[in-house]
């Protein structure tokens, strides 16, 4: 198992879920459900979604069992891709090679397509075919809705929009990371564990290492691209040499949060060398 | 018990819950609390709130199970009233005499603001004091998901905008009011009778008054706010006698629906004949 191979499964996996449980662009309004739609297929890496699948299988069940939360992850992290990219935000007219959804569907469809990824996320994970037991899925709602609210996803959007604004030293840098990026990495891992059946004492073990892992994924990418000059970075404050050891010493502490769980979260420490190692 | 002390009631209740789940403006990053809090505090007449409370009575429960429920609900209109204000949607300046959250607290923060309360609304639902088993609350859930969704309230708003640079009969319109109103409305009445411990029956009853009357109530709304020339009014496309009309005729198929229910289903009668009958 490497993680290219386990994420190009995933990919296809989630993929077809996605597919189904997102309404086809045909279907009325079609403007909405084409821009619902345009940053999902194609989609990134599918990282999250990855972590979901290898969550639960860290908590000994098969990887299909994560399905809703896998998808339901995607689609928030979608959402909130297509929401930083507004113009009253982060103003970009291009991501992943494309136009971004406001600039191919303008404005408004693109903040009504992102409220409705946001919205059916929920229907998702409270929904769909898996076999586990209400209380689990509940649990899994409260993880997503806790990891996308003020507190987590869009505090950490709304400080790193005030932060370009003014200053800031490392600390509210990885504040930021730990709220933007890492509690929607960490919630994805949990829902996925949730579902495949995770104890209390697994749960939070794979919580921090999700918000570890999260924090190094985030430096990570900022190292892949320095180009963000004006941006919320810690290469920016640090210099590339010490964030890429920050984020090698997250990477290991998070690492050793799964000590004793033996080749059941060995999907989980790939993805994580490869997030915070990858080239690309 | 009339309408307005039952109004009044359900205010003070939910009032007090809403204030303990949302974050305090003093809590960072303050100025998207303060937002999230903007046009929450003080509420309009809290409408949906009190119909999961009286949708909880239905059920034959004491209202305050369904405060999950109320209080998501009424997060879920707040986040959409705050998006539909954007200056890429409707473009309003003042919203109950005040200035909208945009205009008090800039784009970015509004847009942000409305996507924190849709998503904690999921987390107050799922989570809270109240005893209904998981079961019911992960249904009330997907009850919340479905109608915030692209086939309903954020379908109906993108319609709603599509409509206004074209034409369409009163068809056209009454299926924008069913999505963009009606349907947040049953899933008030529906998510609060599910935490009352409803049955399947009762359910689907509750769910059709509750469409019937939320379109009664958007005609109302639009025989009260004529000034809105180049909105999507049944009153521009029908007159004001026969909108007023039509309102009626909804409302009493939708009381139709709760024959046999008695005593229990009284709130809700009182309700929807305010709602339609209304003078403010």
């Amino acid at each position: 198992m490497d993680a290219d191979s386990y994420l190009a499964e995933s990919s296809s996996l989630v993929d077809r879920y996605l597919d189904q449980v997102v309404p086809p662009a045909s279907e009325s309004p079609a403007r909405l459900h084409a821009a619902m739609r345009h940053l999902l297929f194609p989609g990134g890496k599918r990282l999250r979604p990855a972590l979901a699948f290898a969550g639960c299988e860290a908590a000994g069940s098969p990887a299909e069992r994560a399905l809703p939360a896998a998808a339901a992850v995607e689609m928030v992290h979608t959402y909130s891709l297509i929401h930083d990219d507004l113009p009253c935000m982060d103003d970009d007219d291009e991501r992943r090679g494309r136009a971004t959804v406001h600039v191919a569907f303008g404005e408004a469809v693109a903040v009504l397509a992102g409220d409705a990824l946001l919205a059916q996320a929920f229907e998702v994970l409270a929904g769909g075919p898996a076999p586990a037991d209400p209380e689990r899925r509940l649990a899994a709602v409260r993880d997503l809705s806790i990891a996308a609210g003020s507190r987590n996803l869009v505090g950490g959007q709304a400080d790193d929009l005030a932060f370009r604004a003014g200053e800031g030293g490392a600390g509210a840098i990885e504040s930021i990371h730990q709220r933007k990026s890492a509690a929607l990495i960490a919630a994805s891992v949990t829902a996925g564990a949730r579902l495949g059946g995770g104890d209390p004492a697994l749960l939070e073990r794979l919580h921090r290492f999700g918000e570890g892992m999260g924090v190094a994924f985030q430096i990570a990418d900022d190292l892949l691209d320095r180009e963000k000059e004006e941006a919320c970075s810690l290469v920016r404050v640090l210099g590339a040499e010490r964030a890429r050891a920050r984020a090698e010493a997250l990477l290991e502490e998070a690492l050793a949060r799964l000590e004793d769980l033996g080749e059941r979260a060995e999907p989980l420490r790939e993805l994580a060398r490869f997030a915070v190692r990858r080239n690309r």
